[in-house]
């Protein structure tokens, strides 16, 4: 079987794996990404790692397809990160591929970290067996993954799937990226507990009287455990971050038309409830016929998404 | 030189040609459509062209690769019309392929047409040399067209491409769809007449005169030609259709990060001016990064962009 090693940067850690082509991952390693050291210092311990992963396979470097990482940001054709990487500082202008390729004698193929997570679906996960799918990733912010006609679709600066950032309402709430009323704002983690400390100033419920006393420690878990119990104040916010998920869905349905459209992402774990109620506002914003071929599914594929993604970027592109 | 038949389905006229690899088009021959007899008398009108094309060309059939066809509405992969061309009654639900091939023996390859005008510009006009594109059609609606890596990208029922139904406005003004807010409401010439019309009421200028005075005379020609004198009310028509074309370019450039977004259709007719205009909201609507890298620009090909796209999606899936 055909092998590359997958390289997953984050933040805080780097976690690497040997990814074969039935996406089987073994060898997972996970070490420090040192972000605050400035992006030489991460690509170090992005190929020190590399270099162990090869050292525990106990095979030649040589016997892998290649090298694929997902990284956070845009990453261009050549290998340069060319930006959208806030939390990792001195990594954009980096150059990723030539110092692999010098030191290991491989190929590099690297993707935005939702683009490698939306090939690991594609492949492997709630995307099989079709042809056109869509990533939404709702974690700290919402980041977005696109497969065209079968493949990954990077864009030519590796910069495509900015979804996060569909305006669905106009002069809506403040967004990190400085514009108002991203979907960001709303179906991310930090969307989701803005929205629940500011409802709490004027809703009465359990968590209401929770999220107004202690603000700072209310989680998007906490809504999603709240919403199970249909608390008023978490059903508000829950109704509202599916209302806005729905329009960016809609938008992302009338452009592609996808197959699929695949929800994962840590505020994802609160599973179905978030489905259920997604399916119940995308119809009012897309084309009933494109809606009626798209299905809204959670994504299937766990915390190794990432990692597994990465190498099948080296497995699609070198084989 | 490799050939190919392209017929282009309007709402009045069906448009044909023999259209070479190279873009060459020849034996333009035009015939009604005949849409007020239905969609079985199209197809018929559609057949007897190609007949009458391959009788013009002195060719036996077999000499073409195949038939391309562009059409209002969504086409399915097996040539099945799946709707959206509420312009033709009884098109929808229309076996394209199969009648084509068992009369001429001859393989058909059909899309929105629209999407094939993305690919007569991706080939042969604004798009060459790039592998990204996006289309804008502004015409009585707003069309799209979308290539991705180099190929055009059709979704899976060939129904991708909506994109004059991004909404650009909560609440914002009634779109055709039935839904509020969409770009083609407010970037159509038919969004531009309407706001003429409107704006007329309370604004005071030369135009404004006209156009309350005999609001049903009003084109969205008419609007452009008093932009170029600077009159006040063209001028404030002018710049809302450029906010509102800006902000669904900007959800394009955070979604797909094309090269080039294309714009087209009759209203471009204008020029420069609406250009020029987009290039001064749209930095506000999307990352920076992904905007420095497209280029805005106008579409190249004329009034043949349709049938020559149309046998060029032949040749590009037959040859």
């Amino acid at each position: 079987m055909k092998t590359a090693i997958g390289i997953d940067l984050g933040g805080t850690t780097i976690k690497g794996a040997i990814i074969g082509e039935t996406g089987v991952c073994t060898h997972i390693t996970r070490v420090p990404t040192g972000a605050d050291q400035g992006g030489r210092h991460v690509l170090s311990n992005i190929m020190d790692l590399i270099g162990e992963l090869i050292n525990k396979s106990g095979r030649d470097a040589s016997s892998f397809v290649g090298v694929g990482f997902g990284t956070p940001g845009f990453v261009g054709a050549d290998g340069m990160i060319l930006g959208g990487a806030e939390n990792l500082p001195g990594w954009k202008g980096t150059q990723v591929y030539a110092p692999i390729t010098e030191r290991f004698g491989l190929r590099v193929s690297g993707a935005n970290d939702v683009t490698s997570v939306a090939l690991a679906e594609l492949k492997f996960g709630a995307g099989r067996g079709v042809q056109n799918i869509v990533c939404f990733a709702l974690g700290t912010g919402v980041g977005g993954g696109i497969a065209t006609d079968g493949k990954i679709y990077k864009g030519t600066h590796g910069m495509a799937g900015e979804i996060g950032h569909i305006v669905v309402e106009t002069d809506g709430a403040q967004c990190t990226c400085g514009r108002k009323g991203c979907v960001e704002a709303y179906a991310s983690a930090t969307g989701i507990v803005k929205m629940a400390v500011d409802f709490a100033k004027t809703e009465t419920s359990p968590f209401a009287a929770i999220a107004h006393e202690t603000p700072a420690e209310v989680t998007s878990k906490m809504v999603y455990d709240y919403v199970a119990k249909g608390d008023a104040l978490a059903m508000k916010v829950h109704h509202r971050m599916c209302d806005m998920l729905s329009r960016a869905i809609g938008t992302i349905l009338d452009t592609l038309s996808p197959d699929r459209v695949i929800l994962g992402g840590g505020v994802m774990m609160a599973g179905d409830v978030i489905i259920d109620t997604v399916k119940t506002y995308t119809p009012k914003y897309c084309w009933p016929a494109i809606y009626e071929r798209c299905e809204i599914v959670i994504a299937q594929m766990g915390e190794d998404a990432g990692v597994l993604g990465a190498g099948a970027l080296a497995l699609e592109e070198f084989v």
